[in-house]
């Protein structure tokens, strides 16, 4: 992070093109296969409303299924832009059961569904790969909120019919903050091209950017960037994504077992929970969910 | 930038505001007089585009005087919204004059006029003083991008009769790339309530929860702030923005001086350059335009 990189040199392209590469792999996508990945120079709201705003057309109409504050917000997201916009709504301690999206499918048509995989508000996870196959089934695409989830619970893009899965450089893949990430199926971007609503979070332009010259269209945050880098060393280092679930899941423990006898009580049924709990331990080590 | 602060931490929004005071300082703006600073986690495209597409109204009309690639991305920020947008247009080796501008404001009414200070393209400068007051005879607000000047050319938000002033966190305060700055007159911010056409670019949203609980609406990259506010205090030490003006000039003339001898020959007379020019010794230096 203090090396100051060009943003045009020919060793930071490398490096850019090796996250893509890299997140891809966390996704479980295979190389030169369906899915592709932009980087978004901004946080996470940011990069859910490129998403939100570039993929969804003029005629297109958006179902989310909210169980917290952050399915709330993709839904005020799409209403921003005047997207049609239904929603599926749970009580904040229950997951979402596909059933409750597919009934929804079955009594009108979306040309887009989106969830969030982990609430960050709750911690509650849901059921990404039921819900995905009932989007599948319906032929809307399937846009998943991975923020609080992506590097801390495995994923399948594919066994999750996932088209566009997005989250932040600084969550559970433990880089600082400074810009988002989405993976998305090919047919899916390349299906935005002309749709964006804004410039600057338009999502087509900047993916054929990176995949021309890998170059970013503006100004990335090259610092941040060199970081998430080192931070995707270290999570191979640590191993997998499932070794580092282990971990958050004892530091998880030590929480839930001092809280517990402080007099806290859990909100999430046991098999709810995301366990998803950063390291309380180091400097400036931070609680999950903040 | 190697300390991991809490966004929402006493320390952390300390610094926040001390760095909104001190780029207001440095645009001479009195402290409770009528300025504000709002800070925008993204990069300068990013920036531009939320004062676009936040203070215009949907009736409003919108004049950019243009001598340059930065001119023309406002106007077409402008047009991704479905803003009226009209253009002076300017050879680039020319500098805006402000009677340019003042006929086309004679000739039909516009709710706002935006011109770039400095284009990074060719190093030119514009007569922001002189358009200005051009501008506020006409009654329409006045949109500067500052963003390679700002820090590196000496400014009175009140002499350029600015309604917003913009620029970037790695541009001439010498921060590193992660988030811009808005400096807007309070009236102009308290105009922009409710016409955000985005959620994340929204500018008052963002400026009212900095002036109530001083934090920001969506996670910030505070690594990136912190070594602005080091930035910050490289440019207190150095003495002024005046005096890094007289170093960039010192840099220029090397600059200038070898690529004399090479044979290059200058495209802009010389009352018209910008003469900023980062210091070529620095490990990382880049020179100016890049």
């Amino acid at each position: 992070m203090l090396h100051d990189a060009g943003s045009r040199d020919a060793d930071f392209i490398t490096v850019v093109r090796s996250i893509r590469e890299s997140l891809l792999a966390i996704g479980g996508a295979e190389p030169g296969g369906d899915y592709e990945c932009v980087l978004m120079q901004s946080g996470g709201t940011f990069t859910i409303e490129s998403v939100i705003s570039s993929a969804i057309p003029r005629d297109g109409r958006l179902l989310v299924a909210v169980n917290g504050a952050y399915g709330c917000r993709i839904a005020q997201t799409a209403r921003v832009h005047g997207i049609e916009v239904e929603t599926v709504n749970v009580l904040e301690n229950r997951r979402i059961a596909a059933a409750e999206v597919s009934d929804r499918l079955h009594a009108s048509a979306f040309s887009h569904v989106a969830v969030v995989h982990c609430e960050t508000t709750t911690g509650i996870v849901n059921p990404i790969e039921e819900i995905g196959a009932a989007v599948a089934a319906s032929r809307a695409a399937f846009i998943v909120d991975g923020m609080s989830s992506f590097g801390a619970i495995p994923v399948s893009l594919e066994a999750a019919h996932a088209d566009f899965l997005l989250s932040s450089a600084n969550k559970c893949i433990e880089g600082v903050p400074g810009f988002g990430f989405i993976l998305a199926r090919r047919n899916a971007l390349l299906a935005a091209k002309g749709r964006a609503r804004t410039l600057s979070l338009g999502l087509y332009a900047p993916w054929a950017g990176l995949e021309g010259d890998g170059q970013f269209r503006f100004a990335p945050p090259t610092h941040v960037l060199l970081a998430f880098r080192q931070a995707l060393d270290e999570l191979e280092a640590e191993g997998s994504v499932a070794v580092r679930a282990a971990r958050y899941r004892r530091n998880y423990e030590a929480l839930s077992a001092g809280m517990s006898q402080r007099g806290f009580e859990h909100y999430l049924a046991p098999e709810d929970r995301g366990y998803i709990t950063y390291d309380l331990s180091l400097p400036g080590g931070r609680c999950f969910p903040v």
